[in-house]
């Protein structure tokens, strides 16, 4: 086993995409174990758009600091042990940060390190996607959007890791479902693979129209992880009493809050807009694991993971999630 | 008995203000009642932040068309009748229209004409009041926030006829209650007399630091009538799961709608924002009034009225709102 442990440290905050020294890798001793931690070896990383927002500002978590490992979450395997709670070859899913060695302590709960079951039909990386904070997110956000059946759900990066989960999981309710995305690529993916019903590319010039053509019933539900002129456009079409869940604006993490335009139609059309944010539902994620899990296994939710080779990759493959360059999970193979 | 009926009718969609010439106050002769219709001759007429709008776009009811007579909630007294529903004497609330006179059709139901009791302490005006849709819209809005004790609660257009209302109902849940003014005399008005615990008046420049002191424990509901700046700065300043009980955007209804510059704290303080129309809680009317009712009988809930005298000077009143020189419920006296 190395001794050598390499990381990727915060320099810089970001101002738009990550540049090259933002991040910075480095190689450190790996430090004696003490009694009651174990050591991982990070396997797989989780790239999750909020990386960018904890690069640069304090929010639900504080942003990071500098000089030290950029938080991300990710799958480690247990290759030594002094914690009761893990044993060699245990495989833990948790806040292992951008590294490639991870030290483990059970009580730091703020880290929420679990061991996570080898279960036959399931590859260890589904832990970090669709029976992960991915897909516990579109489970939870769901809950909240509550379909009924027959109506329409509108889901933005529709082809994104929880995006591609929360239209499914439309479908399982009954509703009609659009995605937007951004490419035809993608349109294809969720209508032809995932069972959406229709799907719209916001890069065509006469997206809007399509969308309205998409929605002739206009849209009840908006799973909103863009903001944003997308969020503008789906707005005005929403009907009354309709069900806005925020769940990211990923259009405002790299160029700054792009606000909202125009705010009369959330009152005039009584709507409700809910943000949340899946740490509070922490009490819950085994129901919502188990359900994802009988769902993929009886194939009602499919999933499709984008992997990236090496740890020395995540500063791209964070940026690649800005450019729409991912379908489904983007994960990083360490 | 008068057989000319005097009426303003819209002739121009106002642009900001009501101009000179928006709305034209015309005579016409009365009509002949039609067996199973009613005559009202119109006492009061209740000012509402909401006529701009209908005077400008289709929202929850269609605009006003040009030609006809301004829609308007307004209290009249039946003069004679060809309908079992109403007889003479009876005194009816529903949408009589900024006129002297109004043909009421009992079957006319979106009109919503509804006989009013007549109870020993409670003035005519009540009913276009606190016991009207300004209480009720106060009530049900409530509802929608739903106060814990001990949580801050801050209302925006406080001293009017609606925020008054739901601040008191704050403090008859036990809130801290804020009240957000446009000048010094409402904010002693309803600090001293209604029984806010505070009140920040937003024409002071230090008024940003007034709501913080105000509100040490951040705020936790925003009852919202106001919109843009105001409300950018309540919702910088509230807690996780906080309310947004979106009731009016007044800011927005003369100038056209100031948006939302910042969408991120609906995300990240996980925020509730509930846009609501009075109308959808019509089957709890009676409820509702009944409650209001009994605080106003037990002094819980204090009103008070500024009454404008004479039809022609409904446009200037309408006005009058959106300069904040109404304190308590507006009304015009036919």
């Amino acid at each position: 086993m190395s001794t050598l442990n390499r990381q990727l440290v915060l320099r810089r905050r970001p101002k738009d995409l990550i540049a090259p020294g933002d991040l910075d890798l480095v190689q450190t001793p790996l430090p004696e174990l003490k009694d009651g931690q174990a050591l991982g070896r990070v396997k797989y990383l989780s790239v999750d758009p909020t990386m960018r927002v904890w690069m640069a500002v304090d929010t639900y978590l504080p942003a990071v600091a500098f000089g030290e490992v950029m938080r991300a979450i990710g799958l480690a395997e247990i290759v030594e042990s002094r914690a009761k709670e893990f044993k060699k070859g245990d495989k833990v899913v948790g806040l292992t940060g951008l590294q490639e060695y991870v030290v483990i302590d059970p009580h730091e709960k703020q880290r929420g390190f679990q061991t996570v079951p080898a279960i036959p039909f399931l590859s260890d990386t589904a832990f970090l996607g669709v029976l992960g904070f991915t897909g516990l997110t579109a489970y939870f956000g769901m809950e909240i959007g509550a379909p009924k059946k027959g109506e329409t759900l509108v889901v933005s990066a529709a082809a994104g890791a929880t995006g591609s989960i929360a239209g499914q999981i439309g479908k399982i309710n009954g509703c009609r479902v659009v995605g937007i995305v951004g490419s035809d690529a993608k349109c294809k993916w969720i209508t032809e693979e995932l069972g959406f019903d229709a799907a719209v590319n916001y890069k065509h010039a006469d997206w809007k129209e399509k969308l309205a053509a998409a929605t002739p019933q206009g849209i009840d539900i908006d799973y909103e992880n863009v903001g944003g002129e997308v969020m503008q456009e789906v707005l005005s079409r929403m009907n009354l009493f309709g069900r806005v869940v925020l769940c990211g604006l990923i259009s405002g993490y790299t160029k700054g809050d792009p606000g909202m335009a125009s705010f009369g139609n959330v009152l005039v059309k009584r709507l409700r807009v809910q943000g949340f944010i899946i740490i509070d539902f922490a009490s819950r994620f085994m129901e919502a694991a188990t359900k994802l899990g009988q769902w993929k296994m009886f194939g009602k939710i499919k999933d499709r993971e984008t992997i990236v080779e090496g740890l020395e990759k995540a500063p791209d493959a964070i940026n690649m999630l800005f450019a729409g360059a991912n379908t489904g999970k983007l994960i990083v193979k360490v």
